[in-house]
C-alpha cells in the first residue's frame, strides 16, 4: 500500500496497458499511487494541474513512430521535463470472452496503434474482420470483464490486447503474439516538473523542441549543423506542424548527451541564438546505457582547456 | 451519372467528409465513380488491387502534420505515385440529432483528428465532455441519420462534423466553426499507378521516400546536402520509423521542383547513389501555383550548358 | 629627433621603400627610431631579438597575394602579434641615373614583385630587357646614388622604383606609373610582442594560423564550418605548406571581428579543440573601418543571453 | 642527338637545375630538344608562342608552397594544360670556385627559394653572410665557370647550388646537403597545349582554377561542398589574389580523380554553374600512383546506374 506521501503517477490506464508495464519498471505499486487516465493528454495534464506528481507516457514506438499526442502536449503549455525513459516490448494477443471461437470473429476492438501493428497477421488470417476502434489497448478487455451477462452485446467479438491483460480480465486467448514485428518496442518517459536536472551518468540523452527560424532552404541544415559542429549526435528527429500554416515545422529532437556536458550546452546555446523557439524537455539516462561516441575535440575537458586557453589569449598570452 | 468507363476514385467516405470535398475538386461526381472506403489504407489498397483507378487521400494537415497511415501505406508495398494535390480548408461544427441542446451534451463522437483540432474550444465550453472516438468525421452523422427511433441509443450525444455534413444528414447545429485554428488546411493527394509523370508546369513538387544509409551523426545532414548543393528547397520533411529498431528512420520529403528538371534529377540521383532506399512518389503541380526560387547556377539551361561544356573539355577543348 | 625612449621600428629599408611609406602612416620619424632592415625576415627577427620594439612588414598585396616570407616567419618561432594594419597604394616608376635614355635600357634592376607588377608594360614597351633581381625596391636606387663615377658599372641600366624614391636618390624618370594595375594596394602590418590586445573598435580583424587535423576530404570544410556556424566571415585565407610533406597545409586566415567578441572567441575555441595547431596573431582595427555584418543570433548580447539562459536551464529553470 | 622532329621542351635552365632533373625524368636528352629558359614564365610562354612544344616547370614544393609564377601564368592567358607530374628531391650544396674556404665566405649567391630552404643551417654556421640574390639555382655556378681569371670579381664568394651542378661547373664543395628539410620535394609539371586529355589510369589528379562567385562568408564553403557532396577529395588548394581588390581570390585546386570520371565531372559542372570562372588545367597520372579512396555511392558504375534509374523513373517506371 502506498502511504499518503507516496508519489502519484498518472498514466494511460487501466491495469494491463503497456503504459502500466512501463510504470511498473519505474516504481512498484506499493511505493506509489497509480492514477490511471483515459488518454495521454490527460496524464500529462494531471501533472500540470497538480493532480499527479509524475506522468508515464509513451513517446515513440518502433512501429508507429512518435506519439504525436505526447510530443504535442509537451511542446506547448506549462513547462514539463522528461526525467527518465523505459523501454517496453510490444506484443499483442487476440483475445475474447470465454466461449468465443476464432471462426466467429467478425469485429475486432483495437486501439488504432494495435490494429496497425497486427495488420499483416489480420490480413492473412482474418481478411474480412472490421476494426472497431478503442480508446486504449485494455478498454475492450474491461468491457468484456464488466458485461453483466454472457450474451450482453459488446459491439465487437474479440480484441487485440497486451498479453498482460489476459489474466486480470479473464480473457480467452484466440491467437497469441500476433504483432507483425516481433521486436517492436515502445519508449516511455517519466514526465515531471522542471527542477533539478538528473545528474549526468555518462550515457544520457537530451530532448528538445525547436522551431526553425524560417522555412527557407537550408534552415533545417543550419539547425543540424549547430549539433554537428560540436560533435553531438541526434538519435531521433521528428517534424511536427507548428499549426499556423503548411510548411512550418517544429522539430522534436533527442540528442546524445546531457545538457550539463559542454558540447551539448554549446549546441543548445547555438539553437537559442538562432531559432525563434527552443524548449528544453530534459536530460536523463538512456535506457540502453550505451555511452555516446565522443569525437576528438568535443570532450568536456577539451572544452574547458579551450576556454582557459582563450581567456589567456584574450589577456595577451603568447600562442 | 458516370458511364462504365468513367474513372473510379476510392476515398475516405461516406458523403460529407473532407476527403469527398477534396475529391469534388478533382472530378465532379457525374464524371467519375466515387468509391467510398472505410479508411485511408483501404482507399490506397483499392488502387493496388484494381478496384479503383485512383485514390484521394489526406497526406498532411496544418494541425496534425503528416497523415501517417497515408505516408506509411505509400512508402512500402506495390508502387503508386501522386498525380495531383488539392487543399481543403478544415472546419468543424458541433452538431447533433434534432432536439438535442448544447447543455445536454456529455459524450461527443469525433474522429481523433477532429477532437484535437477543437480541443481548446471544448476545454473552454464543454470541459467535462467525454470523447467517443469515431472512424471518420461523418460516421457519427451517418449513425444519427440511420437511427430507427428518435430515442434510439447512439452511444454519444453530439458529434464534431464537417460543415458539409450538416445538411445531407439533417443535423442540428449546436456550435458552428469551432476549430481552434481558423486557417487550418488539409492537403489531399490523388494517388494512381506509375506511368506517365505529369509534365512540368514550372511550379511543381516532387515527393520522395528516403532511408538514411546509417544512423550516424551526419547522415541526415548529408542527405539534406544532396538537395542544398543543387539549390533544391524542401517544403516538407517528416521522419517515420522504419520499424525494425528505435532510431532508424525513413524520411518522407516534398522537394520544390519536378523530376524532369535538371537540379531535381541530379539531387535524386545523388540520393539513389548514397541511400539504401529511394522511392519516387511523383512530381505534380503545386496547389498554390507558386514557382520555386531558382538560385543562380541551378536552372535547367545552366545545367545543360555545363554538360555541354564538360563534354567539350573532356574532348580536349581549351578553357 | 627621436629621444632614447622613442619606440624602435624595424622595416624593410632603406628610405623610399613602400614599407617606409607604411611606417610613416604609423608613426612620424621624429617620434620613433626607424631601423631599416635588408629583408622582411630580418625586420621580424629584430623584434624577436629585442633590437626593435616593432616591425612594419608587408603581409599581402592585391597583385602578389600573401607575402610568404612574412606569413612563414610569423607562423613559427617566438610568438609575435599584429597590432595594426595600414594600406599603401603600389605604383612604380622606371628611373635611372641622369643621362640614361629609355632606348638605352637593356637591363632593369627590380625586386621580383615589382617586376611582376609591371610585366605587361615591360612586354609592350621593352620586350627585350633583362631582369636583374634586386633585394628591395630601393636597392638599385641606392646603388645609383652611391656610384663613385658617372660611368661606374652598375650591372643594370634602369630600375623599377617607388615614386617616392626618385627624389631622395636624385633619379631621372624614364616612365612614370607603369604598374599594370593602377589600383594595386599593399597591406602592411605592425608586428609586436604579445601583451595587451588592442581593444575592440567594432571594425576589427583577427589573424590566425591553423593546421588541419588531417589531409582527408572535409578537413578544410570542417575548419571553415567552425567559423560559418558562428557567423564569422573570413576576408583572407591562404594555404602554406607545413613543409614536412606534399599535401600538408597550414592556413593563414583573417577573420572579421575581434577575439574579445563572443562569436570569434567561440570559433577560435572550436579550432583549438579540433586542430593540432592554432596560433593567434592578433586582433586589430581594420584599415577600411567597415564594421562586419553581424548575422542574426551572433551578436555579443545574444551570446550572453544564451549563456545566461543555459545556466538557468541547467539549474532547473522552466523553458 | 635529337632529330628535327623531336619534341621541344622549354624549362628553367641552364644545365644542373632541379628543373633539368625533372625534365630528364620526362624525356632523355637524346629524345628531345632541351630549350633552357631564364625563368618559369618564359618557359610557359615558349609553349604559348610555339617556340616549344612543352614546358617543364615547378608548381609546388614542400618548403615554399605553390610556385606563384607558375600558378599565375597558367591561370590566365592562352589556355594550356598539365599533362604529367614528376617529383624531384630538393637538396642544396654550398659550393664555390676552387680555392675558396668556408671561413672566407661573406656573400652567398642563391636563388631566394634556395636561401629560404637553407636558412637554419646558414643562421647556425654562417650567421653574418649576406644574401646575393640569383635568378636561378645554377646562375652563380655558371658565373664561376665562366670567369676569365681566377681572381675575377664575382660579387659573391660562394653559392647554394643543386648537387648536380657541382660537377658540370667544376665547383668545390664547401658543405654538402645543407637544406633544412632533408625530405623536401618539388613537384614539376609538363605543360602543353589543350588536346587529347591523357586517359584515366585509376590514380589521377585534376588541376583547376576557380574564382568564387562573391567574397561573402560561405562562398568558399559552397565551393568545397561541390566536391564534398560528390566524394571528391582535394589534395591541394591555394588562394591567389585575383588582383583587382584585396579580398578577392582565385583558387588553384588539385582534385583526386580524372575529369573523365563521373564524380569529378559532376563536381566540375557544379563549379561551372556556380562560379564566374573555371579553367580546367588538365587531368593526368599522380606521380605517387596511389588510387584515390572512392566513397560509397561515388564510383562511376554507381553514377551510371543512378542515371539509368533516373531516366526510367522520368519515363514512368515504378520504384
Amino acid at each position: 500500500m502506498s502511504t499518503p506521501t507516496a508519489p502519484r503517477y498518472a498514466y494511460l490506464g487501466p491495469a494491463g496497458t503497456f503504459t502500466e508495464a512501463a510504470l511498473r519498471q519505474v516504481v512498484a505499486p506499493q511505493d506509489a499511487v497509480y492514477l490511471p487516465q483515459p488518454d495521454v493528454v490527460s496524464a500529462i495534464e494531471a501533472v500540470r494541474s497538480g493532480t499527479a506528481d509524475f506522468a508515464v507516457v509513451a513517446i515513440e514506438s518502433t512501429v508507429e513512430g512518435g506519439v504525436t499526442a505526447t510530443l504535442d502536449s509537451l511542446a506547448v503549455g506549462a513547462p514539463l521535463v522528461l526525467l527518465r525513459e523505459v523501454l517496453v516490448p510490444v506484443q499483442f494477443t487476440l483475445a475474447a470472452a470465454p466461449g468465443v471461437r476464432l471462426e466467429d470473429v467478425r469485429r475486432i476492438a483495437a486501439h488504432p496503434h494495435a490494429w496497425v501493428q497486427c495488420r499483416r497477421w489480420l490480413s492473412a488470417h482474418l481478411p474480412d474482420v472490421v476494426h472497431v476502434p478503442a480508446t486504449s489497448n485494455t478498454a475492450p478487455a474491461a468491457l468484456i470483464a464488466a458485461r453483466t451477462a454472457v450474451d450482453a452485446p459488446l459491439g465487437f467479438d474479440a480484441a487485440l490486447v497486451p498479453p498482460a491483460a489476459v489474466e486480470p480480465y479473464r480473457l480467452t486467448v484466440l491467437a497469441p503474439d500476433i504483432a507483425d514485428n516481433a521486436h517492436a518496442l515502445t519508449r516511455f518517459v517519466v514526465v515531471g516538473h522542471p527542477g533539478d536536472v538528473p545528474a549526468p551518468t555518462g550515457a544520457d540523452k537530451t530532448t528538445l523542441v525547436v522551431h526553425l527560424p524560417d522555412n527557407e532552404a537550408g534552415a533545417l541544415l543550419s539547425m543540424l549543423e549547430q549539433f554537428a559542429v560540436r560533435g553531438v549526435n541526434l538519435s531521433r528527429i521528428e517534424s511536427r506542424p507548428i499549426g499556423d500554416a503548411l510548411g512550418r515545422y517544429s522539430f522534436s529532437i533527442d540528442a546524445d548527451g546531457h545538457i550539463a556536458e559542454e558540447r551539448v550546452g554549446e549546441a543548445i546555446m547555438g539553437l537559442h541564438r538562432r531559432c525563434p523557439y527552443v524548449r528544453f524537455l530534459g536530460s536523463y539516462p538512456k535506457a540502453d546505457g550505451v555511452p555516446p561516441v565522443v569525437h576528438v575535440g568535443t570532450s568536456d575537458s577539451e572544452f574547458v582547456h579551450a576556454r582557459v586557453w582563450l581567456r589567456s589569449v584574450r589577456e595577451g598570452a603568447a600562442t
